[in-house]
């Protein structure tokens, strides 16, 4: 050992003791033939003193930043204390000190506010990574994974190491392959989850499994998305929904306890996903504050659980709002006393091309009880009265009204809600609320294909009253133009995600175990049965031996790190993790490889495309 | 929740409670009206009792073996118990079966002594992992890296997720590549072990690290081999070889209490690769018994800390000895009353091709004190004597002796010293011996490329007394004929090796983390400067800015839970594994990909070799 103790553990107990530290120097100050060193390693920050003899035994090799040094010497009381750190009411008076390592001089300075930008600190990333905020979010890391492990091996689940080896079967997202040298003109696929495997451990008897697993899709990265990522991944058997949404409440529950310290109280909101459409306006709510969306005019495509107010609005003769296909109100709460220059600035955010609205439409429902709107030469102030009323406007609010397509007007009320909530300070960053979606539709329809596409995967079985209308009915769309209208649109899934903040941290499903129905679903998705044996033949196979119930949930490990750390982004909580295009650029990877590599895998590079 | 209680935890206790259980059919055993049905679940097996009431209630639909089904009913006491399981002194009189799935019959039985093939077993993996045997092996997997898991925990290790998505510096074995879609005509590797990104991470402070880690080497496969494998990778910061030895024979000892109840008792030996060579002839002996080897003749190539008893057998005229290279012997107690045709058999072994060598040599050193050879011819009684004494045999004794080439004659006494204490029952299975070996040599020689090749890998440190060796000698080898005599042929690294029972569980080293020291060793493997910086830039670079002296260690945790749970293969430890053409049987992958899917990624089919 280069030490006796860390950096982060004398303190007045251990005065007068003879100790030795190692660590990097994270500042000098010198104070004539004096210096302060503050030693740093991963436990905390010590102050050294050396006088003119440690100096002179440095002579012609002076201490810099960063340097890796041994210091051996005696713990004494501080003459100026910083009670701001734990090991601040003490220094190490250095009897001797060996320089271990020297360093140059970083290309950005090592601390919480550092100078260096994103591309700087990504390229020296093992640098970027010493600064305390980034530490911080490892070490967050590292307690989420510990704690969801405790949780899942308390309630019986076991860790098992499924392939990363595999075949490539797409289906949504594209695989990454691996070209094999031993099989010509073959190819692995590496995992986008552990999905089909984790199944067949069900199948196996395993009955609770789970694993802390690097998936990969290569798909065109956005701001906040990695070509490889980490989830916790669980399966479990002979059990039905209610039984998921307890276990990993527990889950998410044991998590906040362990790593936040904080003991999550109350009951999860659970929610379907018609309701958090329309009450929401997104599949993920933000439940930390209200300002639900009031609909003014009944839906057209869909007929939802969501009473609709089109009584209210219409026949006022404004043509926007009658010819539009959805109108889509919020009440926002002390907006009544908003100048008019604020509500400029917002007609004009709502503009923006990011959402795309012709206008807004706000309606002043003043504290003295009077009402006015920007559209007041439609409505009267009974009528404005009355959508206050069905608003659940409070006096002082002002009500926002969107108006246009449904989807668009949806999203758009949806990102202008989650704006003012921000705003108004109403999204606390040390306020966590979670939320059950519930209730999916189970397919999607894909114009392009006209067929059906699984809109959480193909394994997910639809609600067990469903089943038989998805089993006695053909899924094939003859009428493109009332595809709506097909027994298939209005199936739901057996599956749910659950909201963190308004965050889908984790998503999940009760499987199909039946081979018919499994058959069904790939016969949904337009595969053939040949194409569909090909693909996941063992699955079918497996479950004609007997496959009990089952049913699993992943979480995003990435973004629940982030969430609980309280970052946007999941970058900060990846040790090394890659850029928008894809890139390593610590590394420079990807990079070319020897044509000798390639010819072994029998492949060549295309030149033309 | 489909059931109430689990088959493994019903007793007498339980007696008249309803219960509900799920599980597989194991056995139906008919009597007359009622059946008795074991019912099998990841917990236990449960007996249940049908009567005619339940019979009929699945008329036209009959269980069978693997079928999946739910019983209710009544907790009762056995009338014939059974008391080799948990729960055999009770069955539930069922009131209610429901039938969840059917199965078709299994292509081999679900039992321990199973009538199906490997090949069978694989293809149907999901029932293979049915088996007790099979399920207990991947139980055992789960309890090692949790135990691993705990130890680490307590000893301040953190688990920080490197990537897999890195960068192709083939050094050693070849590396899987994944094409990349989004930089045309470049690669990723597969990370054969996260070595470099664990030194960066104790570059960057984070002073313990581990993972429990995939790693992907694409070698041709032996019948042990895997081309994807799990180790229990870790790291740590301002140690010395000692301390990693100390560490992690504790993290071995914790393994034995927790997952086998082994109180592992005494001091772990630690004996030098030089010594493990000459005495036991191989770098992973298993010392559970002695039988060590005697080296008759002095070793030629090498000078060791072995005397040699050239003298005793030279100058008798035994042609044999006198032309040999290496004469070996191995005194094996009890052999003195081997028959002659045992002698035989033992010849013909050692003449296999596996073994290679001309023949045998024998001495019995019988228990009345006389002494016979198979070379009276050449040797007298007293010369055999003083053979007999130089090699500590015993009275009852056999000595039998190897000659020929150094390598090969080390090579086949270690197998035969293998073989017999197998054959004597020496290598008890019950019994675990733990070992270091130390001070394997830097540099091993390739006559192919005339230059120095790492043994361990590029970033081992040399002993520290011999880091100015390799930093003031030029590692070229201007003599091929001479490299022996090449300072750096002396170099021992700073690498150990943990071996139990004759098996290498875990390797590690002190790492190189000066620049300088980096630069000489990838000189001396013969990689220019501009390949250097091309393929580990990023590691020369951040040895400039302050790298701690670091060291760590791998076990290989497939083979470690193989040993662990008595058998030879780690095939059986995998949930699942792939076969020796490195191909998933169950999944059939590898796999033919799409034209576009080739198109997307730059590359194609390569038709000439």
């Amino acid at each position: 050992m280069f030490r006796t103790h860390t950096c982060g553990e004398l303190g007045l107990a251990n005065l007068n003791q003879e100790v030795t530290l190692a660590g990097w120097v994270q500042t000098l100050r010198k104070f004539g033939s004096i210096t302060f060193v503050d030693l740093r390693d991963r436990y905390g920050i010590t102050q050294l003193l050396l006088d003119e003899t440690q100096h002179s035994s440095l002579a012609g090799s002076p201490l810099g930043r960063e340097y890796v040094i041994q210091a051996t010497g005696i713990v004494s009381e501080r003459s100026s204390k910083n009670l701001q750190i734990p090991t601040g009411e003490i220094e190490i008076k250095v009897g001797k000190i060996v320089i271990l390592n020297k360093s140059v001089t970083p290309p950005f300075t090592i601390q919480d506010d550092t100078d260096g930008g994103d591309d700087l600190r990504m390229k020296f990333r093992y640098l970027d990574l010493r600064r305390q905020v980034v530490k911080k979010n490892i070490e967050l890391r590292y307690a989420v994974n510990r704690a969801a492990r405790n949780y899942l091996h308390q309630k019986h689940f076991i860790d098992i190491e499924t392939p990363f080896l595999i075949k490539s079967t797409p289906e949504g997202a594209r695989d990454f392959v691996v070209p094999s040298r031993m099989n010509a003109g073959q190819f692995y696929a590496l995992p986008q989850s552990p999905q089909t495997f984790k199944q067949l451990l069900m199948v196996s008897g395993y009955d609770r499994y789970y694993q802390v697993v690097k998936c990969f899709r290569d798909e065109d990265l956005r701001a906040d998305r990695q070509p490889e990522f980490t989830q916790i991944d669980c399966e479990m058997s002979f059990i039905e929904q209610n039984d998921i949404l307890e276990m990993f409440e527990g889950l998410i529950k044991y998590i906040f306890k362990e790593v936040k310290g904080i003991e999550y109280k109350g009951e999860i909101e659970r929610m379907t996903w018609e309701d958090a459409m329309w009450v929401y306006g997104n599949d993920k709510p933000d439940i930390r504050f209200d300002m639900k969306i009031a609909n003014l005019k009944s839906p057209i495509k869909r007929k939802g659980a969501v009473e609709a107010g089109g009584w209210i609005i219409a026949n006022a003769g404004f043509p926007v709002f009658d010819n539009a296909e959805t109108v889509l109100a919020i009440s926002v709460p002390g907006g009544a006393t908003w100048t008019r220059k604020q509500f400029d600035e917002l007609t004009d955010w709502v503009k923006r091309p990011q959402i795309g609205m012709q206008g807004l439409v706000y309606i002043r429902y003043n504290e003295d009880g009077t009402i006015k709107s920007s559209v007041d030469k439609f409505y009267s102030e009974e009528k404005l009265l009355s959508i206050a009323s069905y608003c659940q406007s409070q006096k002082g609010d002002v009500i926002l009204i969107l108006a246009g397509r449904e989807e668009k007007t949806r999203k758009a009320i949806s990102d202008l809600r989650l704006e003012l909530g921000e705003r108004l300070g109403l999204r606390k960053k040390d306020e966590y609320t979670l939320l059950w979606v519930l209730d999916f539709p189970l397919f999607e329809y894909s114009e392009e294909d006209n067929r059906w596409v699984a809109r959480h995967h193909p394994f997910t079985a639809p609600k067990p009253d469903q089943i038989s209308t998805m089993i006695n009915h053909d899924p094939v769309i003859s009428n493109p133009e009332l595809y709506l209208e097909h027994p298939y649109a209005n199936i739901k899934a057996n599956a749910y995600d659950m909201v963190l903040n308004g965050n889908e941290i984790g998503g999940g499903s009760i499987r199909i175990y039946q081979r018919e129905l499994q058959e069904k679903m790939f016969d949904a998705l337009g595969m053939t049965r040949e194409e569909a044996n090909h693909k996941f033949g063992f699955l079918l196979g497996a479950f004609e031996y007997g496959a009990p119930p089952h049913g699993g949930i992943a979480f995003g490990f990435d973004r629940l790190c982030a969430i609980l750390g309280g970052s946007e982004s999941i970058r900060d909580f990846i040790a090394f993790p890659k850029n928008n295009s894809g890139r390593d650029v610590m590394l420079d990877a990807p990079s070319t490889i020897d044509e000798k590599q390639l010819r072994e895998l029998f492949i060549e590079i295309r030149t033309e495309k």
